[in-house]
């Protein structure tokens, strides 16, 4: 009973269909020795430019510029400095090298000395991130989410832009828990706050988070009731103490053909926050079929009190003798059983 | 019994594992007095080149040629138009501004000031969207989309290009709903027509148009008979009074550095319809365990009319007292049953 | 009662909710004739540069260089050989061409002729795809998977980093299902070959792999149980009978403008392996409600013995007049039993 009131079992449910758009807004400087003074708009900080259920905002990065085909030393470490060439075995390449070993051993600086390999030079040096963040203030960007929902088996569809939302209000409205629940509009500072995590640490290193929206429906009630809920998850758990290979980065490059025709590109190591949209929901709705079924199974379990009560009674009571006694009539005489049958 | 035999109680049934490939084709011109006469091709208007279920097709743009970082002034709106740089907070950047604002007052043209901004320059000016869309030949390209489908409890894997279908076939087949709907090319003007909406109106300011793959297979059956059905939904449901924030459109840039070094880029707001594939289903097969537990439930349900008839015949009709007396035989004198009990 | 114990039926289940980063690592070198010696790493092979759980690796490609808009002959096949202007209809293009017919016929070599098109020129020669692949050293770069899961229900998450796996192990370690089935980086060869296919021969014309993890908890036990278990499957199941549209590959191109501001592309046909990261798994722990749902049912269904020994006894057994004789007390005088009832 409780499962079938609690549980709306009378009801046919249906899990829910996702559509999902997104758009970053947001401009930012930066000042540095590498880049100079330096816009930074949602084509350059967005990438790649669209995705499915995702967004990816940059927030930090180390820039490579101007590297060209050729051959150059190594980033020291324990596996490429060397002493002579003698240490360097050309053709090799590791998991982490740069290029491919030609072999020779060559002054990185004036101390110390790594294999020369054929690479795109000069190579990264990444050791250092910057911190704070390069673009901090992308706490400030601006993240509108469109998302249609459609529950096929009652043909219900929904956008979380909900009609009471004015385009005016669309332009000036920023999601927050209490005062604005559904605007789709998040500041991307608050997301990261609202699952109780700091952007600025975020941002250095970069991470995941998730944007969850809820689709509960009851489709019994009307239809304005069916309202998306949003929560927030930063979906890459650190452990604080096993804080190994934390953080999001990839690497990706632009490139350019210079006056000769030779192949530049500026390689850039970015980090920061995917944003994975992710929708969930069930609706439900009258339906006759499912009503039967849990009314009868319901009853069905009512039976077995029946048998629980005979249990009780013939096997675990002090009288249960007498009850069994009660209860069976022993079909005594199977032979003059028989003969009366043939009676008949 | 009717769940049992219409709903195939008697099968094990499993969830679809899918994967998606697409490839588009086609070709067009335009002609347009920022760009000349231009070719497109696959490479230049599917953006990112691939995805995992998705595929992005730009139908219309604005282009923002050769931008470059440096300052000047904002499009003229509500928030931007000053006097006097008494108007321009220094610094400042809102959502919508293109850059961040120096704090000067500077000509937009001869009859409008607004403020500056250090931007990617020229900014950006969007109020107009082309209307046709620019590349409105792309209702004639096609999509090819393979998937491949496999249900693991059975291990039973099929592709939606059917054994029958020829490489010369393939080459030049269209999906058609009743001429050839096994055919997995299809023309983009026609998935948006199955769904009952207008390429032209659609290509404009863009959309999602999903492509729905679904996979029923009785494995009691042949293999043969287990065959893709395609169905197409627009996903980004437009309500026609409700028009806040509608289609699909996101900004990218190309990057070049010219003869001294600086950069440049040209801004592409592309507008276009994104094809979401989604692929489900489920496949049955006769199997003793779900069968068993079906068949027991249903008898189990059988076992419920006898409590009801009970329930009935004792608590509703007329001559309840009479049945009751009839089926209970009142254990009346207890202290004797207890001694009957010690006796024995 | 098997069901119960088996199925764990007195648990309650949830399914997992999973976010994924994915790295590749690796260098090679190509010399070939159009490019010479070239380097390829991580931002040259891998398209885009980042995905939501997926990952493409490059293995082969056609390029067509310094393709620039203008006029030039198509690739000759049955429909674009020609033998005069009065072949070539101006204003044509069909899905298979490069770009729209000029109603030209030219010379595409000394022997043939072929219509003229307003394309990308040179248009691309896709005929021969090289082989072996150009990036065959593909097999042994490394791909590191990131994945962590949460069950919402119990709050529970964890990640595929395990916590024994220190920084240093992290380094260097490679996942080998016997030696080191916990190490979360794979090389790309042996996922391939784990699935029971050649990389080389995958490489050539590319393909879908798919890397299933599989997170299956018991949650009343010890968490550090709760393990993840890899899997390799090829996704595009390739038929060696009904070899139609083998492989992956897809185009893209990267812009360079000239001295003039010409715009000049490199168009890339990039044949490839995408890693599709597929996470499922089911999270039990004990629970009251479903315990007692599923006993409930059990003990419905041992009540349906009671109804099947009647039915045996009743209507299938020889004896079945004597015995329904004992089991029903007919009553008897309709009427008799109403006055009486009436008496009371």
């Amino acid at each position: 009973m409780w499962v079938f009131v609690w549980e709306k079992g009378y009801q046919e449910t249906d899990s829910v269909v996702s559509s999902v758009t997104t758009k970053a807004k947001g401009v930012t400087v930066t000042n540095t020795s590498t880049l100079g003074f330096r816009i930074w708009d949602v084509a350059d900080y967005v990438i790649p430019p669209q995705e499915e259920n995702s967004l990816f905002v940059m927030t930090n990065m180390i820039i490579t510029m101007n590297q060209t085909q050729g051959l150059c030393p190594e980033i020291p470490d324990r596996t490429t400095v060397c002493k002579s060439d003698a240490d360097c075995v050309a053709g090799s390449t590791s998991t982490h090298s740069s290029g491919v070993a030609t072999g020779g051993c060559v002054p990185f600086n004036e101390t110390v000395k790594t294999c020369e390999v054929a690479a795109w030079c000069p190579v990264e040096y990444d050791a250092h991130v910057p911190k704070p963040a390069l673009l901090k203030a992308a706490e400030n960007f601006t993240l509108l989410v469109k998302n249609n929902i459609w529950y096929p088996k009652f043909n219900f569809s929904k956008r979380n832009i909900l009609p009471n939302i004015t385009t005016a209000h669309l332009k000036s409205c920023i999601y927050d828990a209490i005062t604005d629940p559904f605007c789709p509009i998040f500041r991307l500072g608050k997301i990261v706050a609202h699952a109780g995590h700091s952007f600025q640490d975020m941002a250095v290193e970069g991470g995941i988070m998730g944007i969850q929206i809820k689709w509960n429906c009851n489709l019994d009630r009307a239809a304005s009731l069916c309202l998306p809920r949003y929560s927030f998850r930063r979906l890459d758990t650190r452990d604080v103490d096993h804080n190994v290979s934390p953080g999001y980065n990839f690497r990706f490059a632009k490139y350019y053909n210079d006056l000769t025709g030779t192949e530049h590109r500026t390689l850039i190591k970015a980090y920061g926050i995917r944003f994975d949209i992710i929708v969930f929901g069930k609706a439900g709705k009258f339906d006759i079929i499912p009503t039967m079924i849990n009314i009868g199974s319901g009853l069905a379990l009512l039976g077995v009190a029946t048998v629980l009560c005979d249990i009780i009674v013939l096997y675990c009571m002090k009288k249960r003798y007498y009850y069994r006694e009660k209860k069976y009539k022993y079909v005594a005489d199977y032979d003059q059983g028989l003969s009366s049958e043939t009676d008949q």
